[in-house]
């Protein structure tokens, strides 16, 4: 890295690191490239041809342009957290200058100057935060709050908006378990833990919390409230806004702590304001949640399906007559084929064609299984055929893994991305419909569209799609292209802009479309009200 | 009545009027005087002494004060509504003048000119509601959002605020259902429609809202959506903003149509700030709600436990391990001795002492039972004996009678109301001791103050006060004391200041001990950004 600082420090890492490679997924000992068999499938069926190993880029051939923060700015933002906790090093500023969506990895992979945040700090505690708030609302200096950085909407982009500096706020130091009260069945949970942490410091006590979506492993608490996360055992523990019962945020006008009681009616519930705020009205600093005792049983099953209508009317009648499951999902049948083909081995069960469906069961061993039976009674009843155990294991075995088959399949020269969306029940074929033929579109005909429902509620489902195809000019072009035909596509057939992804600044040109213009002038308002000098995160969220 | 209206009509009603007894609960047919056995009993217990019948008033003796309203303010809203959805009448402006709480109703009864709305208008869709608002807008009057009337906080208080005039702006005529979708499980209702009516469109075509407050028989489904509404079956089918899956309003600044899908991350919830706007933000048209297939059986079976900590934890075992109850309620000792005294025979069982539960269980057959089950053993190993279903039937044939008795008592002298709030499990005695020694210390040595729980979460529950006792000196203002330091003590213990019934005037001054002074600075910039002139139902909600 070749830029210079203007803190004097050198280019190596002053600070703590993301756990998450620079310009990949996660922990570099886990990347899995392709197997020989595999590229040859790509090159074959859709036309991939392999990179140079010179297109890849060594982070230290990375240059960044340099810090645009003020000698003046940095010492009085060093006043704050502290001088050991605040860096203008490259090494420091690159792991942090964005998320992890394709044209994220693909633009680290430039030659040019790359943009990042002027300099990155480690607050301790909710007082330097808001300090450090007063600091960059009188200096002129905008703030991206910073968790796991798995941000796939460009939520983490330094953007400047009207100011002269961008500064990175990573809040991993905020990692405490504040409390746990096993009567209510709460614990209060500092925003910079990441999945794993919380869940260790709630397990050691025999709780869990069971918010498990696809960035667990890096992700933290302040991240799934500001951007209304989803795991993948919704079906059982709910979203993670559902989760949710009090939130403190610090924003520039004061402190917030939203949340006295389960439920209320006492006027509009503010903490939906903050939830999915994306870091644009506040930094959330606690949030105080609802938690289970860990599991003591778990039940598997997996289910296969002749087609997606049945298998996706199968799981509207499981979540409609609430037999409960803890997992539910449904792959389409290009997803079921290729899970088959590209991802571990699939137990030793041969499912050949249809829709593969994945149950899970957790809690007690009695109700666990219970719940497992009346499900399968419904499952049954709707079309479905037993696969066993085994595919539901191996699904939960390999369940944060695929972003590392992206990195092998970027490496590879494919192009490789997700969106996701959700509809009533009633729509969620014509969504299904319209939403594939346009990424097909994108893609060309010897693209890959995959689909799978991950999500159910009562009145309706996600769509989460997948696509794989070749890389044709410009990637990032070519993806910006087939993302804007399915966002299109997903607002002319009645979906949302997002269903767990949040907006950031990829989803914001749709927003006016979601919310209409007097949802937007809301949201401005409110922005107005908590920030008014607009320092928090620009360009994010709000069109 | 004695004023005359500005536009020409005499005192008689020009329009349907609200289905409620002007200074009383509900249809008068239903009421039901004390027996004199009950009478002899309060007058025993309690010190109440009997209102001499000429303190009561008759509706003619009523002196409004006139209508403020011009009258070429009377000719422009009648350009919008039509003349004959227009009245000035003081017999269409009394059943609107307020709500139906205690102090409501014995303010009913002062021979001093009462206050009223200036005029009633009944506009009949939402382009007439948007111009309704257009005009009192720019000719400066305020308007109050009526539904059903049934308000206990305040919420329809006549009050002008900085304007010379206020009109009621009543929805009845707002009575669609608009549509109904069998496979998602959706209704999209009017908001006009009271709890009986749309009920019975739903269940024409084989379906069930299943919202059930003790203010279903008049309330309405916007009044629902407006106030956060709670019902009695919240355990199985959610407080009424959890069935909530789409809004359309209409605010002075234009028409909002929010909830594109069964959940989304696509920024802050806007649903959320519109449920339990209470009529200050703008007036809620339509609402989308979840509906569930009519209840093929019910099963129905009470409970006694020894007191009310043993009672209390059985209910939290219940809700925390998920059995699935459709409704569960328990009340203390001195509301379960009140209960068997005061209302209908609980069917032949003989309670004596210890703290009554109920429990129903309604759906298909199998699951019905298969819950009820489940239930069954949770409350027996948390301690509970059972009484059988009768009298849990008892109390489901007499759930929407309670405030007749309140009419009952105060027709006979005694002072009667009710509170509520919620809290977190752990925090539920401490508050509920605080709660009832404020309410204690008000009403006298002699009084009786009553207690229930009948909405739980895996957090926490509701708890639900009754006060019975003499009334002293002036009612209102012996109330008014003894529902300050209820609420200062509710608010000093970790309680919420209203888990069901709303904010209105009433609960106004602890709103900013309840959201913060930022939570208000917010509340009021989203008024501003949606009612800039302010019209929308003056001095409720926010402080």
């Amino acid at each position: 890295m070749a830029s210079e600082t203007q803190a004097g420090q050198d280019g190596a890492a002053a600070l703590p690191l993301p756990p998450m490679k620079w310009d990949a997924w996660g922990d570099p000992a886990l990347a899995k490239p392709l197997p020989e068999d595999v590229k040859g499938l790509l090159a074959a069926a859709l036309g991939v041809s392999a990179v140079a190993a010179a297109a890849l880029l060594a982070a230290e051939d990375v240059r960044l342009r340099p810090s645009a923060l003020a000698a003046e700015d940095v010492t009085a933002l060093a006043a704050v957290v502290g001088a050991a906790h605040l860096s203008t090093a490259d090494a420091d500023r690159l792991p942090r200058a964005g998320g992890k969506s394709t044209p994220d990895l693909l633009r680290r992979r430039s030659r040019e100057p790359q943009d990042a945040p002027d300099a990155v700090l480690l607050p301790g505690s909710e007082e330097e935060i808001a300090a450090v708030l007063a600091v960059c609302a009188e200096r002129r200096i905008a703030v991206v709050p910073f968790g796991g950085g798995t941000s796939v909407v460009g939520g983490l982009d330094p953007v400047r908006g009207s100011f002269g500096a961008v500064v990175s706020l990573d809040l991993r130091r905020l990692d405490a378990l504040h409390a746990l009260d096993e009567v209510s069945g709460e614990a209060v949970l500092g925003a910079g833990l990441t999945g794993p942490r919380a869940e260790e410091l709630l397990a050691e006590r025999g709780w869990e919390l069971g918010h498990y979506p696809q960035s667990f492993r890096y992700a933290t608490v302040g991240g799934f409230a500001a951007t209304r996360s989803s795991g993948q055992d919704s079906a059982g523990h709910g979203r993670f806004d559902e989760m949710v019962r009090g939130l403190r945020v610090v924003t520039p006008a004061g402190v917030l702590d939203l949340g006295r009681a389960p439920a209320s009616a006492a006027g509009p519930d503010l903490r939906e304001l903050f939830l999915g705020s994306e870091g644009v009205f506040g930094v959330i600093t606690r949030v105080r949640v609802r938690i289970h005792p860990l599991p003591a049983a778990k039940v598997h099953e997996a289910w296969s399906f002749p087609d997606f209508a049945t298998g996706a009317a199968a799981l509207r009648a499981v979540e409609q007559q609430g037999t409960g499951p803890t997992v539910i999902r449904l792959s389409d049948e290009a997803e079921t084929a290729v899970n088959l083909a590209m991802t571990e081995k699939i137990g030793g069960t041969q499912v050949t064609g249809g829709c593969l469906a994945v149950t899970v069961f957790e809690g007690a061993k009695e109700q666990a299984e219970a719940r497992h039976e009346r499900t399968r009674a419904v499952m049954l009843a709707a079309g479905g055929t037993s696969l066993g155990a085994e595919p539901a294991v191996g699904w939960e075995h390999g369940r944060f893994s695929a972003p590392y088959l992206r990195d092998a399949l970027l490496d590879s020269g494919a192009l490789c991305e997700t969106l996701e969306t959700a509809t009533d029940w009633a729509n969620l074929d014509r969504l299904r419909t319209a939403v594939t033929a346009a990424l097909q579109a994108g893609l060309g005909a010897n693209g890959l569209v995959l689909c799978h429902i991950s999500h159910v509620y009562p009145t309706g489902a996600s769509l989460y799609f997948t696509v794989v195809g070749a890389q044709q000019g410009d990637p990032i072009a070519q993806w910006d292209a087939a993302k804007r035909a399915a966002c299109d596509a997903i607002m002319a057939n009645g979906g949302t802009i997002t269903h767990h992804h949040a907006v950031g600044a990829d989803h914001r040109p749709w927003m006016e479309q979601e919310i209409g213009p007097l949802g937007v002038k809301i949201l401005r308002a409110v922005k107005d009200a908590v920030d008014p000098v607009g320092i928090l995160n620009p360009g994010k969220l709000i069109p």
